[in-house]
């Protein structure tokens, strides 16, 4: 293997397979970096055995030559100090070079870094993708489906099925769930969307939380489209150059339908900024406690009271007015990250919180369509 | 106590005296900020014992009024919660009143937060500073004075002396040094220097290198002038509007004259940007160890050879030209952090290292002046 490949482009590759990678593994291959030349490009392979990321340079790009290849071959670099050398060489243009067993040598302008390598054949190979169910999806969309389930997915190992987030396909719908069964976020996509091309067998799969946030970040404006091929074991999401692996989750996810209240007894319209920064307030003096409990009381005057009492430090009374109220009068305690949370990513300047009494359920949606719908658990008080 | 004070004006002054506190001391007052008002305006006050920093809120400035007093007194707050608090008020204006024993009403817009605070009178005092010894600094000396002595103080407590920058004043120049007894920084001023105005008698004092650091936070463009008064057991800042006091360190600081060596058998003169940046890129490879350690040998063709040697990553090796070279070929290690440390601190963009031998402190300074002068230790590799 030798190779002269522009600095910018290799930094980039490695700064996007480098996200797969834990230094925490117990099998060393996996704290390195696969390279693997061909006459077409350089493939750069990164791992921690859940999710795998494959980033492709090829050797021309819009006429412009993004690597000379003077010999093909594969090695693994330690991925630590090797992010760290070609963000720092002082050239634009990186030489590297098998130069014998076990050894590369990188060499830009008069820096020349000689670095211990691996076998490739030594590295694990990524699992083979069968293409039977695929389909697209806008990176718009899917960022998304993203940001609006994968908040509410459990950060505990105690029940490990429900730190996924469960993606139902019936033909009609693409239902997305995440939750840790003290809240939950649904987002559901129609297949008439134009931001959603599928045509597929109805599918159930659990897709690890953590999987979707380091897919997040390498989903940006350069792709307008992603192609999802999903597998008994594997999703694979695939964008411009670049192959993201995530492993399933296995095991049988919670039917969530029946945890969503259908009868209501008190609903409220409110802004979402105005309420967020109420109980953002309400919730300082308790922000020491794990569980930092607001109350809310409202009357049919559609005035809001949100308040919280930390005997040590003092209690905070908020008053705000509700856009709307219709029903019964209520109290009710919640968890105020909780409830942050889930304001954070509606996408309506005012949403509709229905209630069905101080100890159910509530829920939270847009104004205006059905597709987000959001669920958090109150908490007994007194 | 009863006032009415501008959220902004009130938040600026919070965040100046919250650098003073600990959150770990074990006098529960001192995380507390205390509230004085007269009839003159507010002062706040943050102190952890070591630093008490001192922020007057006058009632006007520049004809517009800062804070409407209807009546006057004193208290302490929970700083941390009530730093959180202001931040986030929703209205312009803040009303602080004393309502009951033991117990303040912050109101805001339609936002009322009730806290426990604790009674004034039983606040430390703040140390009682005799004038007799004062001179004036620009606030960019001051700051550059810090920058450039700081960083080299020890950070352990095995001799609590060396934590603290010395400043010896011999009536003609202003000497400060910091050490941690493997690398040394020096910084003089004149009396002549325009940025000082200094009549006072011969001192000798040690300021904690912590103190120097906070002080730093709190310089900034709005004050041009800081003036200093120095009495046997605390040094004072004073700024627009803001008192900052600092405790000094007791004992005998090492005299550093003697270290410096006099003679010289070799001279380089190098850019610092190019420099710095070869011997980052040389400790890449050993930044895991605590004595990341770079070869420099230089011979008479005035290039520089820099490298670094770990076993089970790689080498790496760099090669740049020196400015200008006189004396003795040698071959030296040390610590990479040190020497970017201290180049980092220059102000000119090239630098002068002297040499003594393998095994003797060198120096390094500008070219253009004397002001400020490093030494960095070698250390032995074989």
């Amino acid at each position: 293997m030798k190779i002269t490949i522009q600095r910018e482009i290799l930094v980039r590759s490695v700064q996007e397979v480098i996200k797969a990678i834990s230094f925490k593994t117990t099998i060393p291959i996996l704290t390195g970096i696969k390279f693997h030349v061909t006459e077409q490009g350089l493939t750069l392979t990164g791992s921690d055995a859940d999710i795998s990321i494959e980033s492709f340079v090829p050797k021309e790009a819009d006429g412009d030559e993004n690597i000379m290849i003077e010999q093909t071959g594969s090695c693994v670099f330690q991925a630590r100090y090797f992010y760290e050398i070609v963000k720092k060489l002082p050239d634009t243009q990186v030489q590297i070079t098998i130069s014998k067993q076990q050894n590369a040598t990188i060499q830009s302008g008069k820096t020349e870094f000689n670095l211990k390598i691996w076998d490739a054949e030594e590295y694990p190979r990524l699992p083979e993708i069968n293409e039977s169910c695929s389909f697209y999806l806008s990176v718009e969309l899917l960022k998304n489906i993203i940001r609006q389930t994968v908040y509410a997915v459990s950060t505990s190992e105690n029940r490990p099925i429900l730190t996924g987030v469960n993606w139902i396909f019936d033909k009609e719908t693409l239902v997305c769930v995440g939750t840790n069964s003290h809240r939950l976020a649904q987002k559901i996509v129609l297949q008439s969307d134009p931001n959603i091309q599928i045509e597929v067998n109805p599918f159930n799969i659990v897709i690890p939380g953590k999987s979707l946030n380091e897919l997040n970040k390498l989903l940006d404006g350069e792709n307008e489209q992603v192609k999802v091929v999903i597998t008994p074991q594997q999703i694979l999401f695939q964008l411009k150059n670049l192959l993201f692996f995530s492993r399933l989750l296995e095991g049988n996810y919670p039917d969530t339908k029946k945890l969503i209240p259908k009868e209501m007894k008190t609903k409220l319209i409110v802004d979402v900024k105005a309420f967020h920064r109420a109980i953002d307030r309400a919730s300082l003096l308790s922000k020491d406690e794990k569980s930092n409990i607001v109350k809310l009381e409202v009357n049919d005057s559609c005035t809001i009271f949100i308040s919280s009492n930390a005997p040590e430090i003092g209690k905070v009374e908020e008053e705000l007015s509700s856009e709307h109220f219709e029903g019964e009068e209520l109290k009710i305690s919640f968890s105020a990250k909780y409830m942050m949370d889930a304001l954070k990513v509606m996408d309506d300047e005012k949403v509709e919180i229905s209630f069905t009494g101080a100890m159910r359920p509530f829920l939270i949606k847009n104004i205006s369509n059905d597709e987000i719908l959001e669920l958090v658990l109150p908490v007994r008080t007194y």
